[in-house]
């Protein structure tokens, strides 16, 4: 990495990762990355032993009963549509929001042509929350799935889960929850809260490459396969095995992915997630108040407590959000992300969805003078200087 | 990995992996792995570059014309689910072969139990090849597609596919190749054998990692999206981005599996796949031999060319397939693949389908050395020594 690079894009990927993530994931690859739990030699089993334990502490991470129901994707969009395609049926209903991104919108947008489902999407208030009255009032007796962001890609915004739990509980609805942004960073459980499906990936606040992300599913939950192919169990049918996990996973799995969440998780776990989080919260809390002070800098994200997620999405008055990400980097050696952040129902009501918008967002290895050095740039690139 | 053991399991997935492709991988992500191309600074820039140079490499190895319809998926069966998922149509006929591995079948078999396609399993003659009669007498008017197993995971034969393909050119029949087993080893060229898509897979015998693979596509093929979500252009719209290869890619790309699969194909150009593919040939050959003078083997496996795959499959009378891998491990350090290696019917023909059978698969690493002590162990297993 150069060194002299500030990377503030870690809500699109975390970088640079853990030398430490990278040594163990390459570490047990190189020792254990045979064809896990297909072979009958003990390398194999070991493989296959490894899988399983990461596939144990992911429960225990997202507060899920049972870890044959952690099931391995490439990623949180991957995730997201083995959910969508896998739990929603030709004339079911479906509630989302207007805060999700495009692997939540385009999957419905999508049935919604060809399967002839409906759905409806939840806005937000001006604190960057979800409608929560508007969720109960929308449901309806066909309600088959509620799908709901955890913590918002453009605002920062972490939603209170256990609350648009209730009203989906009550009506024996499964809620779905998008936890790419918020994975990693604040703690999830999805017993306590009663959710019935998380989507996540590892590249991200997890820290681990990218090529791995899972979904998560509650015992009982229904859902069918939607990809097929071998499983290393069941051979001789050609029916795609039915037991979890495999019913929701086909061909070789991605062991070096595997291998490098289980990295991750580790690392977090020892390096103390909490207090992490605590200290990038302090930190887009200083660049808030630092560009609050900036006169044509707008900021779209709300104040942010120590409950969300350290993004915060800003515009310049009289300045393309593109030119100015632009001269950042090429000026500034600052990276943030423009444009609309693949959620652009939220850049419509934002009123950002012609110009886009600046997002700065914040990760395990930032400083406070990385900060600053984001806010004296924006200070200037607004002034003109 | 264990310095004892002899490793016949490549066609599983090849290991140990060249270490000058897992370090550059590590170097390459440790400098690069930021989201590629959808951020406005120049290291994500830089990033895209390398993944089209990826796509371009693969493309010239495969012989297809255009780069951008060279799409990543996470493995073989993960191309063939996107190829055949997206090709077929309700009503559609499909031809395929006995031959083919479980990511063929079980879509095929998903389709027609949901969508009403029907299919036809052309059979293979004694020498492990496809009758190529059958396939030109199976088409019909409503055939869409022709899928067909490049190199057999079970009998290491390759197919002729310029001669299958002349039958599909004819009635303008798409063909797809299933090259997980073959790539890596045999040289392919879709556009001169007039191949419409090709399936593969990176940590096989293109010496990449797991977790990273692709579809190759001709030019004008049309095929359509199944999964959907964010691309990094066109966010505005919900219709997922129909331009290649983002029409078939969804989510964060496996950056780390994309670098390792570049290495991967470096290191075969470097290092001459055509002679390495030579000597494991003879070594295949040499293993052949040796078994034949086993009075209790059965080789079902083929006497293989220069133009097949070191794959050779066999059983010992008697005794558990199951069982001579597990002592082959146990007391000889030697691991086999033993069962029925997700291609069940190739096993029905062969009437191995209930005591399953050993396979030997070889990769670059081993030697004439590591056949001999292959030998010796099932020469003592036979004997019940």
């Amino acid at each position: 990495m150069d060194n002299k690079l500030i990377y503030l894009d870690n809500a699109a990927t975390s970088f640079p990762k853990p030398r430490k993530v990278i040594d163990r994931m390459v570490e047990t690859y190189t020792r254990l990355g045979v064809s896990p739990g297909r072979g009958s030699y003990d390398l194999s089993m070991e493989a296959a032993d490894l899988v399983f334990q990461t596939r144990q502490k992911l429960a225990r991470f997202f507060g899920a009963p049972d870890p044959e129901r952690v099931i391995f994707a490439a990623n949180a969009t991957d995730a997201l549509n083995l959910a969508i395609l896998g739990l929603v049926r030709p004339g079911d209903h479906v509630i989302t929001t207007r805060l999700e991104h495009n692997s939540v919108l385009r999957p419905l947008f999508h049935l919604a042509k060809q399967s002839g489902i409906e759905y409806d999407l939840v806005g937000f208030d001006e604190h960057g929350y979800i409608n929560l009255d508007e969720i109960a009032s929308t449901i309806r007796s066909n309600t088959r799935l509620v799908i709901c962001n955890h913590a918002s890609n453009v605002l920062g915004t972490v939603q209170p889960v256990s609350d648009i739990a209730r009203a989906c509980v009550e009506r024996e609805i499964p809620l779905l929850i998008d936890a790419a942004q918020s994975a990693g960073y604040v703690p999830i459980d999805m017993s306590k809260w009663n959710v019935n499906a998380i989507a996540f990936t590892g590249h991200k606040a997890l820290l681990g490459p990218s090529g791995i992300g899972g979904l998560v599913l509650s015992p009982h939950l229904e859902i069918k396969s939607t990809r097929f192919g071998g499983t290393g169990i069941d051979s001789r049918t050609l029916i795609h095995t039915q037991t979890f996990p495999h019913r929701l996973e086909a061909g070789t799995l991605n062991l070096l992915g595997v291998f490098g969440l289980l990295a991750g998780l580790d690392y977090l776990e020892n390096e103390d997630m909490e207090r992490g989080h605590q200290k990038e919260m302090a930190m887009i809390k200083r660049l808030y108040e630092g560009l609050s002070l900036i006169s044509r800098v707008v900021i779209h994200s709300p104040m942010l407590t120590e409950q969300d997620v350290p993004v915060l999405t800003c515009s310049v008055k009289g300045l393309s959000s593109e030119d100015v990400g632009a001269i950042m980097d090429g000026d500034y050696g600052i990276a943030v992300r423009t444009g609309l952040h693949c959620a652009p129902l939220v850049h419509v009501d934002l009123g950002t969805d012609t110009n886009g918008a600046i997002r700065f967002s914040l990760g395990r290895f930032n400083t406070n003078e990385d900060i600053d050095r984001a806010l004296e740039a924006m200070d200037a690139i607004s002034s003109g200087r």
